[in-house]
């Protein structure tokens, strides 16, 4: 059977454009809620297959989307390469001991073996696409490397990423070591989640609109082109999806080689300006503005100019960024449904 | 005297192009922190004219900068409209009743009486003027009201400015009841900063891009417009430079009428982009990445592309954000001298 995601990701004509919602498995569903109170602490639930299996495949089953994603953390890479993670209320995630000088990146495992150790997420992808329905897809996914060095840089989130930029013009070589060395892991992890039943994956870089755009081809869009590179040289038949948030102003200067089938576009960048720069090379994905889900009319009012827009295909619906927490689940149902009904063809 | 910092913000010819930096006067100088050991709480800093008058010349001593900016805080504002304001350490500032509601919104003050209440500022400037060299300019400033009202509601800063984003989507009314309260003190507290002696004036959108493109002309920029031709029609002759952070996606769509001079152009921007779409329109300001002062090696590749750039004029030379705590002021020195040795006429 067919799944409509997939179709939709290598640009092919679908009955509906597909939809689904970055952080779809999340805080917003009390069942998700449920689950996660179970598991106690949140690494704990990425640890645990079988609870991480049931909160991927709650949105499908409640909301309606056409994708599941597995539920995982990007950190959960530096995480098995040796640095200590511990999400921390209020702070979100700190690794105690980051990285700072070419010693500290030594003690870091690395490659094949370091993707290896990653079970449980290959653990839960088996388990999902038991359960998936036949014309469902499952999506797998990592971090940037750009996006993960900062974390392990920075020890944390940050506003400014000041030492990971005081590198990235101090001591550039350092940071490419450590942008070498992730990139290494993310691509075997992104092979195995392929080999263990991902259907398409998405490669996440949240922190894209950190670099000043002269400098963001060196240190992260050709680390993701040799990602992209090296799983199609072995499954050119799953589609990648690159979402670099924040890097409007990059479309301009046409930063867009690179062997991806989707490009996400976060709610900052208008998707026509985005259509005319991009939708030739790609299908896009994107990109309502998620505080429209607290207002039924105003998701009505992007999802109907989206429609519009992308009234000839090469589209996937999707928000231009994460769902919030407090949003009232019969908006994001309400969401979902009209998706699929205005772009029905 | 003529002063080149106003008129190159005119257009006019200078002998080379100026140069300041947003947040100069700041914890990287040794000096202002021994003024902020003096004063105790940061507000306390800002409610002293002397003191304040202190900060605000040290980088034009020190830097050798060619324009002060008056030392203060944008949240003076709602702070004088009748809200509490506390700057707790780690967590920034504080509102502890934020706006959510028309009754919130009804017990503020406004207009040219809550105006009148920021006397401290306009003693500022006078002490200010009164010292400065006479070719040298003082900059006068104040928040957006969009960017002023994310505080307000939120009570803090926010990473989402969700509570904020659900009224612009659920009771925009309220959203821009409030809009239109802050509006109208600006216009007058600007209005004052000039007669107490500001040389020009810089509207801070410091969020900006928090707003979705297709709703930023409603919810921020036509508010800027108001208080620019308020200004305009009293003094022609001060320019006002405005400062959107992170627009880069809505120049392709033409948002620049509006009574500016100075277009400030942050660091995620390609000034070579913002030159095409907005250097006929206005004189451009910026826009070196902020991290760089970390390198002077980083320091002059960027000075040198964007003397190269601009070597037809229409450019103050700034950082594309506020310089950071912990750069040696010996790099600030350096970048300094090299916008002006570079751009010699």
């Amino acid at each position: 059977m067919s799944k409509i995601f997939v179709d939709a990701c290598l640009g092919k004509e679908t009955p509906y454009t597909p939809v689904w919602m970055m952080r779809q498995a999340g805080r917003y569903l009390p069942e998700y809620k449920e689950v996660r109170a179970k598991a106690g602490d949140f690494l704990n639930l990425c640890h645990n297959p079988e609870m991480a299996a049931e909160v991927t495949l709650q949105p499908v089953d409640i909301v309606g989307v056409d994708a599941a994603i597995m539920f995982s953390d990007i950190l959960v890479v530096p995480n098995e390469m040796g640095m200590e993670l511990k999400f921390v209320k209020g702070e979100g995630p700190v690794f105690s001991n980051p990285i700072r000088s070419q010693e500290d990146l030594d003690k870091l495992s690395a490659g094949e073996a370091t993707a290896n150790k990653l079970t449980y997420v290959y653990e839960t992808i088996k388990i999902v696409k038991e359960k998936l329905a036949d014309d469902k897809a499952l999506i797998g996914f990592a971090g940037a490397p750009w996006t993960l060095a900062t974390y392990m840089i920075e020890g944390q989130g940050s506003k400014t990423y000041n030492i990971s930029k005081k590198m990235m013009y101090s001591n550039p070589e350092l940071l490419h070591n450590i942008l070498a060395k992730v990139t290494e892991v993310v691509k075997y992890y992104l092979l195995k989640q392929i080999e263990a039943g991902a259907d398409v994956v998405q490669i996440f870089d949240s922190w894209a609109s950190a670099i000043e755009p002269s400098k963001y081809d060196e240190f992260s869009w050709k680390y993701m082109v040799e990602i992209a590179d090296f799983l199609k040289e072995r499954h050119p038949e799953v589609p990648i999806i690159m979402f670099p948030k924040g890097v409007a102003a990059f479309i301009e200067r046409g930063l867009v080689y690179g062997n991806f089938d989707v490009f996400g576009v976060d709610w900052g960048t208008p998707m026509a300006l985005a259509k005319e720069k991009l939708g030739n090379r790609y299908v896009l994905q994107g990109n309502m503005e998620p505080t429209r889900l607290y207002s039924k009319e105003a998701t009505k009012e992007c999802v109907s100019s989206l429609a519009e827009l992308m009234k000839d295909g090469r589209h996937i619906f999707n928000l231009g960024h994460g769902i919030l927490p407090d949003v009232p689940v019969e908006n994001a149902k309400y969401f979902v449904n009209l998706c699929k009904e205005l772009s029905k063809r």
